[in-house]
């Protein structure tokens, strides 16, 4: 590896820097504005981040060329180790006395939009701290959006390309389109965004609290401004908002895209939103059915309640309205199955996601076929597409190391002692960007406060590896991608 | 499906069920000798299923011919349900007092070597009837290693074939050299057995525990005549014993027939016999370094006791020498991990297995090469061997199948209302054939017998699928099986 490589790709993680360091003035003002001494904090953090980014980003300043592969993997790696301090700045030095470990454990879990806290204490916390773990977030989920549609495919580590979704017309002026693209893209996020805190207000929540909650919904983050989460707020009408909105988030925004900014309804024809939406469906109606049997409960609080509280889970989210694992034991493991699954490529959620099931299904099917007639030869088809040599390895590659990322983490949480029920489902909602585990330390009802500081440094190390698609990162511990 | 292609794989599996008839006066001789009235159940099970065995047999004779793929497959199932189901007569007539879904589960739990028992207070059962467990499970291992070397690679469901192994020569009289090949695999398993029992009793134990030990330890099955299993002997000596010949018989038949008869030193070079014994040897050493900091007792019975439990679970034996889920977290997460594993391809063992992971790594690695340097392309290779493309789908088949399985039965256990943590360890048991699984229910401390019925279906139905590497069963759900 040569050494510009490295500094190419430094440039546009100090230059990324710049703006978070701006944004670091938002929760400034509010503090300001509510007499809170903290304000001081985001201006220094502020005007520090701020300095110490453009400094880097002048020392690394180069001509813009095309990139080789490496150079990517490590501007990918880069942005986000670098959003994950600089994050973490106002956590270690705000009021708070978290110690480094918790600080970067709070940042990590903001833009990797997975919602774990190590903050008890919510509801007193000043606003600026609230505000801006909910601003880590909404910059992390956008982030993410952008990354699996621009970066990820081109570097077949995952997802479908945007490049891809507009290949009818990409020839046709492709900066132009490109540009147009981005600008929708951003639109639509800022806009769902919107939409989503005028509903939850509608629905009864403070403003404070429906601006908090719009920008963790639609980044599937799952952080509130509450410690028992969506428990505070009263009545089903703010849990079917949050349903909608966390499901819109969700679903590819390339296709949010071309249906909403250009009208095509066709878009929405995509074989992995039928199957999320399908598991979705399946798991909250099988799951409310035995509930209404086993309880007698109103079925509309129960549905409204396993539709907010599943859905979360399965969109990666993370909030929670009530401690879901007193259901009983049908509902605790299908909560754990549910952790795996995620949402759809090109969305802010986390997981395996709906395109690798539907892909390791036709792998399936092909291989079973092929069992029963050695000699029979079927495209694997995604849709109406065929699925290459590549994209089936892909796959596999990705839900391997996803499995052993899991085992190492898991044996890693259990040295310092944590349960088996923790040490598997810590290990596990971390890698899969969701939040809350199970057992009565990091469930839905607790947070990870609890745990020492190795356990929580393991958790942010496995955060940004689920985040990344786990392969962006591996791929910097093999040798050869060292050497040239 | 034509009428005689059921025909023609109903033919075996009704002469194989008039050995098992004959086998049934064993256990009959036994309780005569001790006195014991189920003598006579055993003699009227032997003739009623030898009489009805015959009968079938003489129905569905046919003129042997090269049966198709389709046939194969329906003898394997076949040959199992018909031992699960024949093997569960005694237990369902004898003075036990089982009902059916418990007689079947214990004839299927023995059959697939898997040793989940539903037989409280066996150190007061007749005989006969512990003799029979041990028969069953001494059947099944043989069975297992026959149909990994010869049928199952033949359907490219998993594993290496004989003839693979004789490749070099096979073309050289190949009649001849597969039955000398036989008699060498039957001589073996019985020459292993013998000193395994010789073992056991020059350790301390009783003629008759070392006989149904040793059967239960070289089929890796787990039965023990003590409700306590290895936890009744005294001293260290039996756990060595038993550690030993757990690992051999987890080793590849055909490779210990290569070594044993024809003095091929080379063949244990077997890059799956490597990792095999890494894996265990790093466990144990691991966690009994772990034991021995936590606890300060003597390190060589901290030793026997990690080795003869771990290598019993990696293994998938079953045995327990006191209940290793008391020796906290780690050991209880490591177990976990420790039940997916499993031995070598054409051993008695269950589980995952060696030889997939090799090729898992094989292909993680040469995907992350890829993903570096998309342009170069390398061999996959096991060992020297390479490994084509039908193996590679044939891995990601089967371990795609084996984690649909578990949710399955994970999911279909906790409607019966069993807590989450016994849900997914008896269900992860049942399809790797290890026997015991986590939780006070069904730990190493305890057993089957307060599982609901359906419960207990469920497990018999995984233990069956596991045992048959998954594939070889769940081809019979497609329909394209049938149809032709």
């Amino acid at each position: 590896m040569q050494p510009s490589t490295i500094r190419t790709a430094t440039y546009p993680a100090a230059i990324f820097a710049v703006y978070v360091a701006a944004s670091m003035l938002l929760p400034a003002a509010v503090d300001l504005y509510y007499a809170n001494d903290d304000w001081q904090i985001f201006v220094v953090c502020s005007l520090a981040t701020g300095a110490i980014a453009l400094t880097i980003a002048a020392a690394t300043r180069a001509p813009l060329t095309r990139g080789s592969t490496q150079t990517t993997f490590l501007v990918v790696v880069l942005l986000w180790l670098m959003l994950g301090l600089v994050g973490a700045l106002p956590f270690y030095t705000a009021s708070l006395k978290l110690n480094l470990a918790e600080a970067v454990f709070e940042s990590v879990s903001a833009i990797t939009t997975t919602g774990s806290t190590v903050i008890a204490g919510l509801d007193t916390l000043p606003p600026g701290l609230l505000l801006w773990r909910s601003i880590l977030q909404w910059i992390g989920g956008i982030g993410v959006v952008a990354l699996g549609l621009f970066l990820l495919p081109l570097l077949k580590v995952g997802g479908f390309s945007y490049f891809r979704v507009e290949s009818s017309d990409i020839e046709n002026r492709p900066f132009e389109r490109f540009i147009s693209f981005l600008i929708a893209l951003v639109g639509i996020y800022c806009l769902l965004t919107a939409l989503c805190a005028l509903a939850y207000a509608a629905a009864g929540m403070s403003n404070f609290d429906a601006i908090n909650h719009a920008m963790t919904t639609i980044a599937t983050g799952g952080f509130s401004t509450h410690d028992a989460s969506f428990g505070y707020f009263q009545g089903n009408a703010v849990l079917w908002v949050g349903t909608v909105f966390m499901l819109l988030a969700a679903l590819p925004f390339s296709i949010l895209v071309l249906f909403f900014a250009r009208g095509r309804l066709d878009a929405l024809r995509d074989p992995q939103i039928r199957l999320f939406l399908s598991y979705v469906a399946t798991i909250v109606l099988v799951l409310a059915v035995q509930r209404r049997i086993t309880t007698g409960d109103p079925f509309d609080d129960i549905l409204a309640s396993t539709a907010f509280n599943f859905a979360s889970i399965i969109t990666t989210t993370g909030f929670a309205s009530e401690d879901y694992t007193l259901w009983g034991p049908f509902a605790v493991t299908l909560a754990f199955f549910a952790t795996f699954l995620g949402g759809c490529s090109g969305s802010t959620s986390g997981g395996i996601k709906a395109y690798r099931f539907l892909i390791l299904g036709a792998m399936l099917r092909n291989g079973l076929l092929l069992l029963i007639h050695p000699h029979s030869v079927q495209a694997l088809r995604y849709g109406k597409r065929v699925v290459d040599e590549e994209m089936q390895r892909s796959v596999v590659l990705f839900v391997t190391s996803f499995l052993i990322s899991w085992v190492v983490a898991t044996l890693l949480l259990a040295t310092t002692g944590l349960d088996f029920l923790t040490s598997i489902t810590g290990s596990l909602t971390a890698l899969t960007n969701v939040g809350p585990g199970l057992g009565t330390t990091i469930g839905p009802a607790g947070n990870f406060v609890p745990l020492s500081d190795f356990a929580k440094w393991v958790l942010s190390a496995t955060m940004l590896l689920g985040r990344l698609e786990i392969l962006a990162v591996v791929v910097l511990l093999v040798p050869a991608f060292w050497r040239d």
